[in-house]
């Protein structure tokens, strides 16, 4: 039987923990506050970002939605960005993404301060990633650092670890490779220029699809063992329209050990480990 | 045959280009300036930094070596390098690795302006490796950059190839391994916990040895196909205190499709890169 790997079960564990930090923090005197900016009103943006503040303010932390119109200028969305981050009682700040066309060339992250930067995009940040020289002061990427945190929930073992992760974006493949080779993981980035995909697959241990096409990996993909573990990282609308992942996961039933479906599997770890961040910058910032 | 892929080949069709725009730049008023910080008297940090000061001078560069006593603190280190980084007339600065026990906690490369880090060490110049998002106008970490370039010299294709780094370092292994992913390779990084090396050694196209262990890789890691490449970035010494690779290079003959040798292959392009990193150093910092 392949075992379902779900933020559910790791949120029912852990989120009483995460609950009492905030809770501890709160009586100390610092409610640990979060702005997210967005721009425009993009439907999955505003649905993204209303969770986001929903499970914050479920935390007892703060959480202001800053909307600003589809239109506004680059010039006006900087000193946006610059006055919510250097209010001291702000945390963590992120801009929500897309952004619109004409301020899609904005690397945003880069303009958050590393101490605030709970999405964990900055330069800074993601040094410590490949250093691997990291603790839980630091504020990681949030959906590699909910992978590794579902995984090890789950007793996954990584060290020694052959991971395929299919995909090499700055938000999952890249970050995530890193995380996993601090794990001591041994770790292949395939992308769409890559060779022999499925011969790769089937020699892996673990396998990460972080593409964003719908039902792309299936039980071809798949050794014969039954002992591999997958995590579909992909959030997408297959041709009738209906919630889907990387993962075609149907097929890959009692062909692999685990998987983490969609929606349910590791979606919900990232905002989880943003809440997470927000906790830590929070902390950060009262300690320094 | 198998071709033996050298510095020696790349230097001698790239440096007059190299010494041209050297000699551009000085005649614009520029005069490439380094300043390498040199802390004890290690006879190899001796005998490199005064390899790179003659390479540089040999352009038409300046180059001063900044030595420090062994037992200097951490603050006037930090003085130091604050000094030297923050004068308009230096382009290029880096700390000669490694630092005496007392000062090796420091992160040095974070130290140095991003805009003077010829070495290619500081987390915002890394950002752009991870990102692939750089251009001639990036400062690349300079093995990193060296083995690139090298290969693309001798027309090894690099797209959509499987490439085996034996080795994580900072240095040289994770910064390379997102070179080639820039290059649409397909990476695998593997390193001390990693298991079946050898399987994965033979089905790489491409194996970068870059850890550090006197003739570790032979031909026994070798497909039998002949048509691999073999890149040696280790600098060792034998048992009997010869110079010696990383890569058994004797066994190796006939077995693959090219190598480079040690010494002579890859280490004399790190010191390339670094003038080179030093003229863009330069050029960026006129035209800011």
């Amino acid at each position: 039987m392949t075992i379902l790997i779900t933020a559910k079960d790791y949120k029912s564990t852990n989120l009483p923990t995460l609950k009492k930090q905030y809770a501890d923090l709160i009586e100390k005197g610092t409610i640990p506050t979060l702005h997210v900016i967005l721009v425009g009103e993009n439907p999955a943006s505003v649905i993204y970002t209303r969770n986001k503040k929903k499970f914050i303010e479920n935390l007892g932390g703060k959480c202001e939605i800053i909307n600003l119109p589809e239109t506004i200028s680059e010039k006006e969305l900087l000193e946006n960005i610059n006055n919510i981050s250097s209010s001291p009682d702000i945390h963590g700040c992120f801009v929500q993404m897309p952004l619109p066309q004409h301020l899609s060339h904005l690397d945003v992250g880069q303009l958050i301060p590393p101490s605030k930067d709970v999405d964990g995009f900055h330069a800074e940040n993601l040094y410590h990633v490949m250093t691997g020289n990291f603790d839980e002061t630091t504020l990681l990427p949030c959906t590699p650092k909910g992978v590794i945190k579902l995984l090890k929930e789950y007793k996954v073992e990584l060290e020694g670890k052959d991971v395929v992760i299919i995909g090499r974006s700055m938000i999952v493949g890249k970050p995530l490779s890193l995380l996993f080779t601090a794990e001591n993981s041994t770790v292949t980035i395939c992308h769409s220029k890559t060779k022999d995909l499925i011969e790769k697959t089937k020699a892996a241990n673990i396998i990460v699809a972080a593409i964003g096409k719908a039902n792309f990996l299936n039980a071809d993909y798949l050794n014969e063992k039954g002992d591999q573990v997958i995590v579909d990282v992909g959030i997408n609308k297959d041709s009738e329209g209906k919630l889907c992942g990387d993962v075609d996961t149907e097929s890959m039933k009692n062909k692999c050990h685990a998987i983490t479906p969609v929606p349910g599997g590791v979606g919900p770890m990232t905002i989880y480990c943003l809440a997470e961040n927000l906790l830590v910058a929070a902390n950060n910032l009262r300690n320094k």
